[in-house]
């Protein structure tokens, strides 16, 4: 994007109006920072994606309400430690108890506020701690807090993920876009979660907002996979403040600017949770074009991203085009030719028209050397077109999520 | 089953009129073999299920042409150490030309024999190799011959896998069904593949066959997962000789019989193929009970099979529910009231209407011990039931898959 500009260390407190606070209230025992709060002084417009997983966990569906009764927002109360989920009724009444102390503390209307939690499922959360969380963060919140946050939400992340950028209006005025995420594959002791936290000065309408985060959704946070887990607390806000002056009132200039911006935020936080996978050694970007068909190249793209086999060699450096055959060749419901597919790695053709090409035994291992492996598959088949990122299957992995409490 | 005799060592030439051979011919660098036949002197109808993935090999495609063509059969050849798949029009001559040399050595009719193969993807047949196969197994068929057959399919497996059973028939004579079987979760160094070739003396159509396979199928080969991923190269076959007299004309008495036997044949084979499950070191089974229906009870326990977090949980002795319910809770398409979900481990009750019950950490560790693991999931929702058998994700998984040519 041309007149976009990344900002230096920018995270979603870079974005105007917006304050955070991060602290350690006890709910970890490492120690490490366990509750924030996004907080913004003026009414924001305000959107979210959900895990669909049954099991939803008591902040989401506490949120989800939020959301759907209200019109305007003011902060994101969030802990990590804890996921709140499957914790039944009395799990409900504390997702709904932390919104109230934070309206008290905060001193704002209760139906302004969000929440969101990650970390072990099933157990409850300590209450008493959590007010103290909430003491802390509204009494500390700034424009640097930001950074705080990032570190207070994540889990078995090794790092923060962050980032903030802004574009010129048609009016020249700014427009910034920040964000904040946590995921990192699954979670101590029990399974992924992914959040994100995104900020924004525009001043745009609810459904406007909708549309934009649901259209980037699909190439950001949708087109990622560790393991193929969906977990019980996910969740992706973006909170709009109307800060920065611009106004967004229909699908415009400043609107496509807009969306590019987010789309940015959102794709730059996904690869982040990737490159943080659990036991990762590899980053792998698998592109599929012309496909029959949009939604066939995601499924034939993440057919391969979450084939086990496939990230098992690409964990041993092995150029093992038979496997990535295998996956494209059983996902279900995808109409080509298999003797019309070229695949290329890192603009090396290993495999024409389905076959695999002549390359030495040396080569193979040199070409699945990098720490980066973009996969291309060309189907000659269509239009269809999509991007998925993923990693590898490590022996990190298996340790990660095997022997983590014993 | 009642009157059910398994057999004590049996194999697919314990059944009546069934000869077999296997040699070493030179396609496996090993020097183990990898080439048999399995031979019946009397023609038999035949029936068989196959990969559905698009990069069929050339011999599935071959062998799914003869049965379409034929009625009667004599032989089917295989070889290990090359899959023959993903090898263009070389591939498909290479196929023909194996049942053309079987059809001379033999002195059978071209039409009555199937082909079938495993190993590398992407590498030719060694044309001069496999006619050594042919002469020699061609010239050394026996009574015995099966166990030499069973150890001639397998690849990375460990251990041979067959199986005998007979039971009399309504009017006393005996019918007896034999099958031999390879798998392992995947092969050297590609993917997986699962061959499994039974034998029965029943005297049957071949539709009453087909429907006997098909239904069984689905109870055995098909509720089995390692890794999720189908090969080139799967394939069941089924051929009925009707050297041991009884006569099934329709789903009488005596079909019903036979389908149990196959049913325990198929079930064992299949079970042999995940307990020697490439680094497994748990055998675990999910059986799903009262679920909305039977489509949904089968997705609801392979969701929970093909999940990486709770297989690796498996393998760390982590009685890890929260896993669980995430696995279940983002089965697609599936309807239950999450929070009346009742889960057993070995009898155990380990989680009540979707909250883990309070079991001590000492005890947790301790049910999960056995190398055989069996969690019962009821739905409370209906009549839908399944049973799935997978194993754990071990550290060895990932090292024979990752670090094979390395």
């Amino acid at each position: 994007m041309e007149n976009m500009d990344i900002i230096d260390d920018g995270t979603i407190t870079d974005v105007t109006g917006f304050f955070a606070a991060g602290c350690h209230c006890g709910i970890k025992m490492s120690g490490k920072p366990d509750f924030c709060i996004i907080y913004t002084e003026r009414d924001s417009t305000c959107s979210g994606v959900f895990t669909r997983n049954k099991y939803l966990a008591a902040p989401v569906a506490v949120t989800m309400e939020q959301i759907s009764k209200g019109s305007h927002f003011r902060a994101i109360v969030v802990n990590s430690g804890i996921a709140n989920a499957c914790t039944g009724r009395q799990g409900y009444d504390n997702a709904k108890k932390t919104i109230e102390l934070s309206g008290r503390y905060l001193k704002i209307d209760t139906g302004r506020i969000l929440v969101s939690s990650t970390g072990v499922i099933g157990n409850q959360l300590p209450m008493e701690k959590v007010e103290k969380g909430v003491r802390s963060c509204s009494a500390g919140l700034s424009r640097e807090g930001g950074h705080k946050a990032a570190e207070a939400i994540l889990t078995t992340d090794l790092v923060k993920k962050e980032i903030a950028v802004k574009a010129a209006s048609m009016e020249g005025s700014y427009m910034t876009v920040g964000g904040i995420a946590k995921g990192s594959g699954m979670i101590e002791p029990n399974m992924a979660t992914m959040l994100a936290f995104i900020g924004t000065d525009v001043h745009i309408t609810k459904e406007l907002l909708h549309s934009a985060l649901k259209e980037e959704i699909a190439f950001s946070f949708n087109s990622i996979t560790v393991d193929g887990c969906e977990s019980t607390n996910d969740m992706v806000l973006v909170m709009a403040n109307g800060a920065g002056g611009v106004i967004i009132k229909n699908k415009d200039e400043n609107y496509r600017t807009f969306k590019k911006l987010m789309g940015f935020v959102l794709k730059d936080l996904a690869k982040k949770i990737v490159m943080d996978a659990e036991g990762a050694t590899k980053f792998i970007e698998i592109e599929v074009a012309n496909a029959k068909n949009n939604i066939q190249a995601k499924k034939l793209a993440k057919s391969v991203a979450n084939s086990n086999l496939f990230k098992a060699a690409a964990f041993g450096k092995d150029l093992n085009w038979g496997r990535i055959n295998a996956a494209i060749g059983s996902a279900e419901g995808c109409e080509f030719e298999p003797y019309m597919v070229d695949v290329y790695l890192n603009k090396e053709l290993i495999v024409k028209n389905g076959i695999g090409t002549d390359i030495s035994k040396e080569k193979a291992k040199k070409i699945m050397e990098p720490e980066h492996l973009k996969f291309l598959m060309d189907f000659n088949n269509g239009k269809g077109h999509s991007v998925v990122w993923t990693s590898d299957l490590s022996l990190d992995y298996v340790k990660i999520n095997a022997l983590y409490r014993t």
